[in-house]
């Protein structure tokens, strides 16, 4: 099979031109005309390639840097092996995706996949009273409910699923098989293939015929420039609402339960679960597999290790780490304690104390 | 955007009715004829909602509690403010569920989403051997294969797959995207959008040329009352039948292995996950993220708190925690006794001891 | 309902038949006529069946037996009771998988779900410039984009997404509703229903407008004979690409981040989260519920525990365990250690000491 390729940047830049897109100054001013036609990580650059260097992992793959321009910090920008274009900046990564935004506009806002143009695919299913603004696209299967709003520049992607009277903002991607229910959504947001927006709260009560269902009639707000990843599941409110704050980006797989408040500019990786009724501040950071008990609270600006559970409130600006989670300083003497009981006793069993 | 209604109150009914249906006490009769024309959760009341309050929590915030009608317990009732009918009940949220039925039947169970009248959509595919009773729902785009089977009052959602020789039974619900293999599903029961009923199991054996695969050729059970959550997997039997006891509640995002048997009226939390074999007794909790080892035993009753990581059986009616998960009670002694510990040592290292 | 069958076996063999394909020798010679008409586990066998016992388990199942032939290592091979055919093999549960293979080889490579023929069905949308090779089939509802390459004898199934550019090798079986994005995908690989392969990975760096998106430009390489369980997600590289090495097997809900690349013939249980640009060697075997932090590296060989949490580096060939993991005999230790001094001190409070 050939190699296909999937983004091509949309054009053609020089080093003196990064520079001034970024703010870096270039450190070899003879290299000012040399021209970019890709990106790429460090350690796998190539002709043409800008790449990016910072930190200790940036040193060491200094001396094997293969690349026509590399964004690094000053230390760094000494030992770049010449014939490289040197770009100085106090932050690499962040110049360096300012940069892939440029060449790439398509891959921070995903497109129609399935058209050159904007419009209703003949193959798609939309309600005869559902709204959808011109310059919006829903794609070859895809199913647009009754009373439901579609905004301008919105991509509704093969075999996703707009529920009836469900609002999807202007310039939102709904990726392939993903399904919304009892939802608004704002502009900008971008949401991954699978995921499943406003499906019914984990809601019972013990009643004389087991297990009865208690009735979810709440809604899920997404507010502009969110993401949320491949398959992660957002339930909708039990009575009041479900609410993800404006820019708050969401990894795979994480549930999200009912009621649930999260701020703005939040980051939740992967696996993480969170329980229903819990309220989250702004700039919140998850690690990977985060638990969250129901009806707790996680100050703004705090930061749980992957793998924390949590049991109690946290406050705002604390990290905090383990299972129950704790303060991360009681959490690692606790772990750093056990680890050398556990050797002495080790030792000492071996004839050696 | 304006502001859609996903659910409105299919009836109206006032204060001596919500007594009557419940079976609370009226606690100031002239409030009999206050009419109730929604619910809300207790903090977020207004005119016209009915909510309830039980506990510390509800206690708490009785001050500022704004509605027109109150579930809550005995004890509660003389605090609440004047001016909201007082509906005394020993089980609050119980009656709430039952009057939340009773208001918003569409609520618990999914009906059709884009036809006002049960049957087949043009925009559906459905084999032409497959047997789909009148009554039944097929929405657009959803597939029914060859030999496949749908109960009366059924709701197959857009884009839902019902595989070959599958069953689904009377008043049941399969939401959008899931799909259903080798299985047999029973009556009123709820599929969140997204889950996958009876994918192949993880079976494989060491061979000459790496891991080769065991055929999984065995079903997927799905008893009557049983509601699955969005993107859950449920994998069918190796050789015999994984089972779904009747009225077992499971949330999102979980992981249920292949030849597992789950009793009745089992509540299992989202992200917990189940390796083959597992047997589960009758009204069993599993609190999220829960992880269980292969042909382990938990019997009827038992309860295991959010995160335990299971490696042995758990006796009927006992509560575990923890990783390796243990009886409750030694598991929090732990927990503290070395927590004791860590902060003794940081005292005297401080000078303090 | 009736009870419908899923799977019959293609075709009969006697007792003399299996020991020939196996390799196993026939216990009791006048045995070699039985003929076997299904397969079943050791603990539901019955008149025509073929079951398998080994270890512990196994014996203990031994009084019970109910099958027709049985395949056992030969310490067991004395104690079946009389009227069973005893084929006696060093790997008894190879060799079932073996037969079962050779009975029912659907099951090993999913089939068409709704043709009795390969080909495109009317209710497929495939894009005018897709390559399908001839002997392909696509079936309703699925989407089949731009460009996109698709093998003879794969199998693309109801409502699943291949987009635009992708490549589906030969006899590769992608599920219900899974999607396919940036992606190039083997020969023989088996993709279950709902997976995600290609999304965007997790990229994001602090500007001034809150998070910023980092372009996700790489790709995802799946190789031959690879399996992906049920709404399992595995996102395309940022720069470079993620790669699945050849029989690689995945479980259901794993959340396999970007630039991620791992080796041959691992196996990967259910929910395992693995960062971005973590790399892992062949024959690493990883338990359920595993999480490994983003860059780190796991050698060839290894074994994690279920529910590890790994913060460093596993060399090749170790076993692990814990979180933070460590060395399974430190971790153990440590657990063994907690649990006496916890129980030590419960007895001296209760008066025993």
């Amino acid at each position: 099979m050939s190699d296909p390729v999937f983004f091509s940047p949309v054009r053609r830049i020089d080093a003196a031109q990064v520079a001034e897109l970024c703010g870096a100054s270039l450190g070899n001013p003879e290299s000012a005309g040399v021209e970019i036609t890709g990106i790429a990580s460090a350690d796998q650059g190539g002709p043409g390639d800008l790449v990016f260097l910072e930190g200790r992992r940036g040193a060491g793959l200094l001396p094997k840097l293969r690349a026509d321009a590399v964004l690094c910090t000053a230390d760094l920008a000494p030992s770049v092996p010449a014939g490289i274009a040197v770009l100085v900046t106090p932050r690499p990564q962040q110049a360096f995706a300012l940069i892939a935004r440029h060449l790439f506009p398509d891959a921070t806002k995903p497109g129609p996949w399935f058209s050159a143009v904007a419009g209703i695919s003949p193959s798609a299913h939309v309600a005869s009273d559902a709204q959808v603004e011109s310059g919006a696209t829903i794609e070859a299967g895809a199913v647009v409910g009754p009373g439901a709003m579609i905004g301008a520049g919105a991509v509704i992607a093969p075999t996703a699923v707009i529920g009836p009277s469900c609002q999807v903002g202007r310039n939102t991607f709904v990726g392939p098989g993903a399904s919304i229910q009892a939802a608004l959504i704002g502009d900008r947001v971008i949401i991954h293939a699978g995921a499943r927006i406003g499906a019914d709260g984990f809601g019972f009560v013990s009643g004389r015929a087991g297990l009865e269902k208690v009735p979810q009639i709440g809604r899920v707000i997404i507010q502009d420039n969110v993401e949320i990843g491949a398959n992660t599941t957002i339930d909708r409110g039990a009575l009041g609402d479900t609410i993800i704050g404006d820019g708050t980006k969401i990894d795979n797989l994480v549930q999200i339960g009912h009621n649930v408040r999260i701020g703005r500019s939040c980051a939740i990786a992967a696996q993480v679960g969170i329980s229903g009724s819990v309220v989250i501040g702004d700039y919140v950071m998850l690690g990977g597999r985060v638990g969250i008990g129901d009806h707790l609270t996680v100050g703004s600006g705090a930061q749980l290790a992957a793998g924390s559970g949590l049991m109690h409130d946290v406050p705002a600006g604390e990290r905090w780490g383990g299972a129950p989670a704790q303060p991360m300083k009681s959490w690692l003497r606790e772990v750093s304690l056990l680890r050398g009981m556990a050797q002495e006793r080790s030792r000492r069993k071996n004839g050696n104390g």
